[in-house]
């Protein structure tokens, strides 16, 4: 049985034509993938009359319940034709979807953003090419392809470094630290020879990100930045407003927003820096809505999901300020009880609708705080809520 | 074809049960109608894991994109099973769905509201009758069965006055003002001469609104006092919170939570009020989500919805106080182009998805102001965006 096909019939089922509809047709927006960044675009976007479309391969997937799903693969060219039908514009949630299908896709229907973003996010070598192009500072690197080329990196940047896959990297998989010379191969043969990326592995204070988002008409706009925590490679936390000085933000916004007018981006666009002195160091991007901006669900006028939607529909972007001292704290793993994590009036919880596993992002809480300090006291709460008392991290 | 297995049909194909659900199966509210109050409660029980089922006869309902749609009549027993199998709870999202089947349904899965609260609401002379010995002041009133109970009232309380159904009114449907004697009889015979209530038509200054919720473990918590303006009897806007002094703040919630506590009710319930001179007279209650609550989305820590779902599922409630001063504006009838809704970036848009037609709620807009004078600009400013500049409104 046709899977999309298959989908398309319930579809009809719970969802037949309205009699009289020219004048509120539902608009259709098409996501590649169904995970929670897909869920929460879902929800953002149904207040302001869109319907969602999603293809995943898993059918229980946590966008599944809020739209219609095509349950197939992301390489399926009929898949992505039945996900594309009459969209207004396809979008993706995740930057490892196949280029080739999509830019295919362009062809017939808008994608958002381009192929292009999402070629350059998909190759760290690009990338870094991209952020040193735009007057960005980024660690020092050079592109691997072979066991000459790593000792000659190695030889110019210098150890520790680290080695990463310049494709197909998330959550930390992908990359091996190297400390000494005669590691080098061995770690380029455990990602399997392929081209990589080595990078010097520089030590710093503190991770932040940009979340930024670009509008059809060029309109750009972005929220404050957030400072991130990670554990075990997995985003933990996240706070917003950074303390970081007003100069500094300025000059981080010019460059996010040069990139994404080099690129002529619609939609969201994340960077990660790394604190190494008093500098911030561009390590990546993605052409998305991402982790570090769920707190803006909560604690900004528009959230990242709202404007991503605004942005690809072709509509004005939403105010991005936030409204306090925003605490994100993702559940990894497990999720404590419900009422335990709601016993505190002024948590947010947001689920996602997965079943728990081992290092697999469930859902997370966020609190509006109202200044740096009460957020600081917030995140340690939290924190200490999701832990729990008899946890090694408490 | 029956629609309800229909329906359970497509939902076994878009939504397979998952392998080793047991931690994380979604926990399903059961929804009597599936308008845009059901469609709101979706958007806010959705992050906290929730999953949702409607029972409504239109199959392009608000609520049906977000849920599974049980399309069929509310007094179909059939449908009614349907709706509640295996819901954690059953709701409703308005107070005139028939109390027999839902009383009926309560023994086997719990109903919240109860269907005492339900069965309250759907009768003016028993609402009136519990405000006055809850303690709180209304205009007067008396019983009207038949002519001679409508003459004696009209004695007794004067003119004008207002004639009412006891049952099914709602947005000014329903009631008959009567300025002089000789009308009276055919404003009854225009009611079909149904039970009804004769109320003095007290002139009125203002209506406010009270939003409450009780949790199952009996907290109560109120948000702060909206203060509501109709046109053609249909809610036109909200500002919260009213400039109401804190005394009087304090003694309408006390009323409105010891109402809750004598009906044992659990999740939302709204009463609004007429203010004649400094007295605030009771009008009406509602046992659920309100229009007049709907600013509570963008404007409070927690809003009606979440809270609503947070009460009848046994949670914790969340915090209800407001992040600003909230103007809430009704889209009723048309629905403006989206791009000139949302060139404002601080406006928030709501739509429920549905065709347009004269007198019809489609959507909301919502505007978190600094202060009342700037909520008083802010409201000024979405009339003129709704209205146009050639409405004669305007």
């Amino acid at each position: 049985m046709n899977p999309a096909s298959t989908t398309a019939e319930s579809h009809v089922m719970t969802q037949p034509s309205r009699p009289g509809a020219a004048t509120h047709a539902p608009r259709t927006i098409a996501v590649v993938g169904g995970g929670q960044l897909g869920r929460m675009l879902a929800l953002a976007g149904a207040p302001l009359g869109f319907s969602f479309r999603f293809l995943d391969p898993d059918p229980s997937c946590p966008a599944a319940s809020l739209g219609t799903l095509i349950c197939g693969d992301y390489h399926d060219p009929a898949a992505l034709a039945s996900l594309a039908h009459d969209a207004e514009v396809v979008t993706f949630e995740f930057e490892n979807v196949p280029a080739e299908p999509l830019a295919a896709l362009a062809a017939r229907v808008p994608v958002a953003p381009s192929p292009r973003s999402l070629a350059i996010s998909q190759d760290r070598v690009e990338e870094k090419r991209l952020f040193e192009a735009c007057g960005m500072e980024v660690a020092p690197w050079a592109p691997v392809d072979d066991a000459a080329s790593l000792v000659a990196a190695i030889d110019a940047i210098g150890l520790p470094g680290v080695l990463k896959t310049r494709r197909m990297g998330y959550d930390g998989k992908g990359q091996r630290v190297i400390r000494a010379r005669d590691e080098a191969l061995a770690a380029h043969a455990s990602l399997r020879e392929v081209p990589c990326i080595y990078e010097s592995l520089v030590p710093f204070s503190r991770e932040v990100s940009v979340i930024a988002v670009r509008g059809a008409d060029g309109a750009c706009a972005a929220w404050p930045i957030g400072e991130n925590c990670h554990r075990d490679g997995i985003l933990h936390s996240t706070v917003a407003p950074a303390a970081i000085d007003a100069a500094a933000v300025a000059l981080l916004q010019h460059h996010v927003f040069g990139i994404m007018e080099r690129l002529d981006h619609r939609g969201v666009l994340t960077i990660e820096y790394m604190q190494h002195g008093d500098r911030l160091l561009a390590n990546e991007m993605a052409p998305r809505v991402h982790n570090s901006g769920h707190w803006t669900i909560d604690g900004a006028v528009t959230s990242q999901f709202e404007n991503h939607i605004r942005a690809i529909a072709g509509l004005p972007l939403g105010a991005t300020s936030a409204t306090g001292h925003t605490v994100m704290v993702n559940l990894v793993g497990t999720v404590p009880p419900l009422g335990a994590l709601l016993a505190d009036p002024s948590v947010k919880v947001h689920l996602y609708g997965k079943a728990p596993r081992r290092g697999r992002k469930l859902g997370h809480l966020t609190v509006v705080a109202t200044d740096a300090a009460d957020a600081a006291r917030r995140l340690r709460e939290l924190e200490a809520l999701i832990d729990g008392p008899l946890s090694p991290a408490a």
